[in-house]
């Protein structure tokens, strides 16, 4: 990496979470492993437990009212947030605090673009049945869900939404455009892509692509795109024909 | 753990992945991990290095048609698919084989419910800029997507639909009772959550949950659920009108 270590201003993921050690992980390997060694980008975790009640630091407690699993305590997850939110901005805008739960709002690539231009991010990483909706009230948290489906805990939703903001920071991608051509920066999904060799098990590659005609090429991946979109996600097809002014001509 | 390991007959993920390195990762901690130790679960990775072309071992190629980042090659990927089918039910609805892509449609708890009565999966993460579209075509790779974001590769997305997956497995989970109360499983959002402190930083627990008269305590979660789903979902909350013949009467 050309580029020197720049930690004190570089883009930082405070990350709240009861399993500290499940962290760089994957993060630390590949793309988002190379920027984080290059100072491009820093992690810290405070550790969950380091805030629990009692002789055993207990974290969570039982369902007010009963019923299954167990609650992560206010008190605890008010105290670790209260750590995280030490010399960090209080403009939200500039240190999101987001907490990790499927009755969230599903995050998107909207998330990553802002997050990636603000000073860093806070991410309370959820386990067990839920957090005490009063910590969630007090310190207005920002509920975003990685899907529709449940996990053991927050941490893979904070992985993913880190590796998809690290990898817009300045100087983590080698090649800028690649960026921008790609899936949901136009609001389509992408065109087909092909590699060698030029025929496979019988397949050839498009003949377009194999014309050297740039005007040709790019007009053929637009329609793709727009194809594919509006066969597989007829609500992002929907949005973008708004976007552009269209209606579907049934085409 | 009670259960003695069970390999054989354990549900499988077989990853194939530029990064074996990083699995289990974050897997092998907690419930999934404990899961994994006793058998509950296997996970073997296959290295797409290993099928690569040439001296360098290449697995991607330039884009045909030009344009940024690099496509995985379909002769590549193809023989770390044959690999990876050795052994296994060739019926899909007993051993998926998914490829992650933010082409593919958004995964959901459906498909960790449908993944948990297979045998196992298949799950081949991308890196790049994508893979040649031959590959799917011939394979007939299921495509999902994590979510409308782009990340660096797709073990992020493996690693979710794993862990989704493995809590529903039998015997994984210690109270049984926890995955069936949970978010999704009745198609709403799930209720506040609250735990002791009683009162905190001046905020009490509702009343009702601390009446101990169950009847009451189940119909406020039910609304509660219902108000929380509305206000944030309404695409659930439609569904779940429609699944139960019912009609917004604007409450």
């Amino acid at each position: 990496m050309a580029e020197p270590p720049a930690w004190k201003d570089a883009w930082t993921a405070r990350v709240i979470t009861l399993l500290p050690e499940a962290f760089p992980g994957i993060l630390g390997l590949s793309l988002t492993g190379r920027a984080l060694s290059a100072g491009l980008w820093r992690l810290e975790t405070i550790a969950l437990r380091d805030f629990g009640v009692g002789r055993h630091r207990n974290v969570d407690d039982t369902p007010a009212g009963g019923g299954a699993g167990m609650v992560l305590r206010p008190d605890v997850v008010g105290r670790a947030l209260d750590a995280a939110a030490e010399g960090v901005p209080a403009d939200r805008s500039r240190w999101p605090v987001i907490y990790f739960t499927p009755r969230g709002r599903r995050m998107g690539q909207a998330d990553a673009i802002r997050l990636s231009r603000a000073q860093g991010a806070t991410l309370l990483c959820g386990r067990f049945e839920g957090l005490d909706e009063r910590v969630i009230e007090e310190y207005q948290l920002e509920e975003l869900s990685l899907g529709d489906f449940v996990m053991t805990g927050g941490e893979i939703a904070a992985m993913a939404l880190i590796d998809a903001t690290v990898r817009l920071l300045p100087g983590v991608l080698g090649n800028e455009s690649s960026t921008e051509e790609e899936s949901f920066s136009e609001g389509l999904l992408e065109h087909p892509q092909y590699t060698r060799p030029a025929e496979w098990r019988g397949r050839a590659i498009p003949e377009v692509l194999m014309s050297g005609h740039h005007g040709r090429i790019a007009q053929w991946r637009h329609e793709m795109a727009q194809q594919v979109t509006r066969a597989r996600r007829p609500d992002l097809w929907d949005a973008w024909l708004r976007r552009h002014g269209k209606t579907d001509d049934g085409k």
